[in-house]
């Protein structure tokens, strides 16, 4: 089949075989992602990040329900940190879409994150503008823990909610920290939990401290996502600051800034496989190595002499 | 001060200045860095890593005591999670500087995650090298929680130690597997805790299924580091797996590798700086971006004709 004109058709299993292209670096990835471009930049993308524990697959499901229920087709790309002897994103996958699957306006689709960080952050993107392309309205990214390579991820949103949950550790008041420039909305799951409340003043209080939040407030929701509790005020408030966003010009800022960083990092890859090629991947790279090794050369003007060579 | 010189003679404000120096990436420390090149290669790092909460930083203050107490120096690179907004890094390094600061053989450095994740490795690489060349005797890496990025930071140990605690979800679960391979020795920390010995036959059970552990079974150490329970045995693990690492030429394969996947960073880090300034930062690519944004233009073919301009 053509997988791209099955695709403009909505066809689920067209999506499925291109997204399985773009993770696995298939021939046919770039021709893909090169004509579906242009029926790109319509799906509404919002990320969803937080500690570990904290239900954010539930989370992701539950609204992913509560859009369907408002009319609005949704998809779903999870970033599994299954490491590649487990399986799990496979197993995982499966779990929720004997869950999700009876409802045919939704779609989920695991992203494993081995291999390169840049990479996933880059399949990641691609992923949600297949899903964008095949017609969904709102996207759902949904990450693992809170590093540096979730804040990457979270960078495809165009809106950002964090979860958390009450009674954490001290590594999480940092983390906390960490994520708080990135969070639009905040969600307190498991809510029903002794310190809600504290959690709820302190993140409050961190939005003061916060000089990047100036005209959008971001709000800060409770939910007991199991139950399903809380729910219908998230999705309330992501509409609330898409149509911020959108009313202020703002969404395009955006996107124009989020396209300039894909792009870049395109580039970024593209040359650093080059150098992979024609530099480290050579018997007088390994040679050099060795005698750095032996302290006979030291790294820095080696450096310097590549550049040299490679850049016009 | 001649910072080098003075490093070399084991200044510790020079070692200081010398990592901020790299931190901030002040003009002299390239030069720095290319000095100090033939004075590194004797010390032995050791990196940690965990979920948040495990009590990282506790074990890692009690390991670097325990190595004091047999004669060894330490130099410790934590990796703080901390924003720009929060000054935690700071405060941080503060706090745990008073409680080892009366060791003088004992020497504590935070690293912000701020700015980008490749940055970060490296910066964390050249603090290593800095301490090394000052003579530093073991080195201890301590990252914050367990994405990619820490997984890349812990590349520049040579023994890794992976912290968990008994108790956390299935999250937690997914986490283990996913740093099951960088793990050379495991310690289950908060040993105390209901689900020690299930955690424990957990961990077991996924090293059987892990291919990678052949010659050297990882071993699984119980601690309560906030007592300084079970941190002896710790160390002496440690030192097992640098001896099994030293007898079987392995030390030298490891470093080797790391040697080479150093260069390759600061190569691609170079090429990367170069593009910014001819490519990515000019009018011209902004034009181009403006027009994907419009979808006149695809990406795809813009940067193959960009790629083809830049190098050789």
């Amino acid at each position: 089949m053509d997988i791209v004109e099955e695709l403009l058709k909505h066809n689920k299993l067209a999506l499925s075989k291109a997204i399985t292209a773009v993770e696995n670096e298939y021939d046919n990835a770039v021709d893909i992602m090169t004509k579906i471009y242009s029926h790109t930049g319509h799906a509404y993308v919002i990320g969803i990040t937080g500690p570990p524990g904290a239900g954010k697959s539930t989370m992701t499901d539950k609204i992913a329900k509560e859009y369907s229920k408002r009319g609005f087709t949704v998809g779903i790309v999870a970033i599994d940190p299954t490491s590649p002897y487990s399986g799990g994103a496979i197993l995982g996958d499966r779990i929720r879409m004997m869950d999700l699957t009876a409802d045919e306006k939704i779609f989920v689709r695991s992203m494993a994150t081995r291999g390169s960080l840049g990479g996933l952050s880059q399949k990641t993107g691609d992923a949600v503008k297949l899903m964008d392309a095949y017609g969904m309205d709102r996207i759902i990214v949904e990450t693992v823990g809170v590093g540096q390579s979730e804040v990457d991820i979270v960078k495809t949103a165009d809106t950002s909610m964090v979860v958390v949950i009450p009674g954490m550790g001290d590594d999480i008041q940092a983390i906390k920290a960490g994520i708080l420039e990135i969070g639009d909305l905040f969600t307190i799951n498991k809510a029903d939990r002794d310190g809600t409340d504290k959690l709820n003043i302190e993140i409050e209080m961190m939005l003061e401290l916060n000089p990047e939040h100036v005209g959008w407030r971001p709000p800060i929701n409770r939910t007991i996502a199991s139950k399903g509790i809380g729910i219908e005020a998230v999705v309330d408030s992501i509409e609330e600051h898409k149509k911020y966003l959108e009313e202020n010009g703002k969404l395009a800022e955006i996107r124009k800034a989020r396209t300039k960083s894909e792009v870049t990092a395109m580039l970024n890859d593209k040359v650093n496989r080059y150098i992979d090629s024609k530099v480290i991947n050579t018997q007088e790279f390994d040679d050099q190595i060795m005698k750095m090794q032996n302290r006979e050369i030291e790294p820095y003007s080696v450096v310097d002499d590549i550049v040299a060579k490679v850049l016009k």
